[in-house]
């Protein structure tokens, strides 16, 4: 049963970090809007997130052909670009949740599709909240996204099972390199991963190893402070027992105080996260100082938030289908939600869309359960295997090209200004 | 014509730092030398290259299933082992050489397959001038393997086709992330990719660029001495025209006095190469210091070397087939010869192998030629897109298993040693 009589608008921005399959989400909210052509109208993203919403940069996805939104599906980053750029609270700055309010009122918008992590989650609660209160009908839906598959309230986060397969695999190949050389050469090998506060991805570079003494050999979290004597007899005894030690890390491992290993306060960025990075260098200048092993290792950076041509098929899927749900919801009526995935069987792996209070999202952060890390703190346990193998099953290749992968570039047909100019104040 | 009336036994080795593909040539040796088992009788392979046939550490591989040899086909590393470790010349340690010959003696090896880059083509060669010298009768045959594309007198080298779809994808997908992000993040990201003193996977990661202004915008080869203020007029540029510059950087950049920026004296492998590895790092303090700009950099390391999910089809082939036709130049009676590849037509992409004299490629070093890097030396031409591209064609992904691919690991039987035990000194 549809609430509204008129036939309104919809927008959609993507916000933060990009990630894999955030254009498969898209193509879900640009598909399910076009199959709902006779309730919904025109629908715009803000170019580069929210920020080309704040100042009208708007693009009209109508001039986007059906083939651009399929190649969406299968291409990485924010085709219409995204931003890191956190909307204050209420108080702090009320002059941009109005902008917002006029952009929607000016476009005749009546849904907004926010598509992103924890921050967004955030400002999509916000903007409801303030639309409320000033009395302008929206149906504001949280589409999920992040690498860090750190939201609570749903299964995993899309986003996330791609870069699992990535760095799963990408281990599983270094370790079998060291295997093979180990004898006369290189002795321990890092592999550096993303998650600042939640050990996620380094968590799933742990399916990798299939029995003991598999790489990867130790697994440093962010939940688990960082003990350099422990992690050092862990690597003496990971190179006695096998003659060679394989070394998963996120970015974030901290030590005792809470502080990174790799902390740089010099640069901060706009949601006041550190730019870390660097942490596997570190741990290769211990290991080097205190046992005299040759190392080598490897920062994987944006590389593992971008590779598509190793996708998770469960991931894509996913991320597709909580787009399209994320339109149904909004067509029901629902307001302030999540697009949220729920685990319905875990074998088969079976899951379903439902909507969750943006209430209960914004602002929580999901970290690795203690029962997820194994008693010494450097692996993850079975119940963790569990949790992430469906999330990373099945290969979608996209199509390839001269032997590159071939993404596409969407039109962005930008829309013709009708609003004074607003200045973002950063 | 074959030359010998007696069969004979086989031997095969992998050498130096393995790829996604030697495991293929390993495969092509072994289907060839089964499928001239009226002319061969057993292969063994040494266990971890060329010192386990000096410690008589030597593998049958008519244990090895049919099927385990179909997996080598898709299993990157080195199956059998490889290692680092050149024998000296024959005046510095020729009981190595002898002790070589003893073994071949032991086993009745009329044919030794030799499987790796520029040292162990100069140790096939050696081995074959002392059997000469001692009367031995012996084919030794160099099977090329190198990601750094660096042997003279062929095409290319398997394992770097494989490298370069690996690199270029990855600065492909990387270059995605920035365009979506830099308006309000990273403006700048590096990837640090293998090559001492070649630049081939640099150049590699240039054929992702297949307009003026798609990334990477630019390219640090070790072939052109870094000169700080035109790197960063060359960034500034790339930010002011494109809103964000994507670099990739040969680990071995010189600068003008031949010093790698990221030398590390302190550590030499057995080769007595210097361990590098860092200089990504080294370049975005260089661009923070100078433009101040906020960066993101990646060190792909063994990453890039082992990312059989991403191999080449074209080179998986050309890696089986240069194993193959080696067995076979061998029972054509030839001696101290490479399987080089042949470049017969480019468009087609055709190709042969072709024996080439050992003595011509030993101790010769392939650099890119001046006609494939652009005149301001931080891009690739024409003329080097259409030389790499042909080598990146094709799709060869390994099966998969559970979100993960499948690797296989060899039974490896070891044989009986009969021989007094002989002392490595290293």
């Amino acid at each position: 049963m549809i609430g509204f009589v008129m036939k309104k608008n919809a927008i959609y921005a993507q916000s933060g970090g990009v990630t894999a399959v955030i254009n498969a989400s898209a193509a879900g909210v640009i598909n399910a809007c076009r199959d709902y052509a006779h309730q919904i109208g025109t629908l715009y993203a803000g170019e580069n997130g929210i920020l080309g919403i704040l100042t009208e940069d708007l693009i009209d996805t109508t001039h986007e052909s059906r083939e651009l939104i399929d190649g969406l599906r299968h291409t990485p980053s924010g085709a219409f670009g995204s931003c890191r750029y956190k909307l204050k609270s209420l108080e702090q700055n009320r002059r941009e949740y109005e902008r917002l309010i006029e952009i929607f009122s000016a476009y005749d918008i009546g849904y907004f599709f926010y598509n992103g992590g924890n921050d967004s989650a955030d400002t999509c609660l916000k903007v409801s909240q303030l639309a409320k209160e000033m009395g302008y009908p929206i149906h504001a839906i949280h589409i999920p996204k992040t690498i860090d598959n750190d939201l609570v309230i749903t299964d995993n986060c899309p986003g996330f099972g791609s870069v699992a397969k990535y760095v799963a695999t990408s281990i599983r190949e270094a370790g079998y390199d060291l295997e093979s050389m180990y004898k006369t050469s290189t002795k321990v090998f890092i592999l550096e991963v993303m998650g600042r506060n939640a050990g996620w991805i380094a968590a799933a570079c742990g399916v990798a190893s299939t029995h003991d003494g598999e790489p990867p050999h130790i697994i440093l979290f962010p939940e688990v402070p960082f003990d350099e004597d422990k992690f050092i007899d862990a690597v003496k005894l990971a190179v006695d027992r096998h003659g060679f030690c394989v070394i998963a890390v996120s970015e974030g491992v901290k030590d005792k105080n809470g502080v990174e290993l790799s902390a740089s306060q010099t640069n901060v960025d706009d949601f006041g996260h550190q730019q870390l990075g660097g942490v596997a260098p570190i741990l290769a200048g211990i290991i080097k100082k205190r046992l005299g092993l040759k190392y080598h290792w490897a920062v994987a950076d944006y590389l593992q938030r971008s590779a598509r041509h190793i996708a998770s098929a469960s991931d894509v899927e996913q991320a597709y289908v909580c787009g399209y749900r994320g339109v149904e919801f909004a067509l029901q009526g629902q307001n302030a939600v999540m697009a949220s995935i729920k685990r319905v069987s875990q074998e088969p792996y079976l899951w379903d869309i439902e909507s969750v209070d943006l209430a209960k999202v914004a602002n929580h952060e999901k970290f690795m359960p203690n029962d997820f890390i194994s008693n010494d703190g450097f692996h993850i346990t079975q119940k963790c295997r569990d949790y992430i193998l469906p999330l990373i099953t099945g290969e979608d290749y996209p199509p390839f090209k001269n032997g590159l992968p071939e993404y596409i570039r969407l039109k962005k047909h930008k829309v013709q200004k009708k609003l004074p100019v607003f200045e973002v104040t950063r």
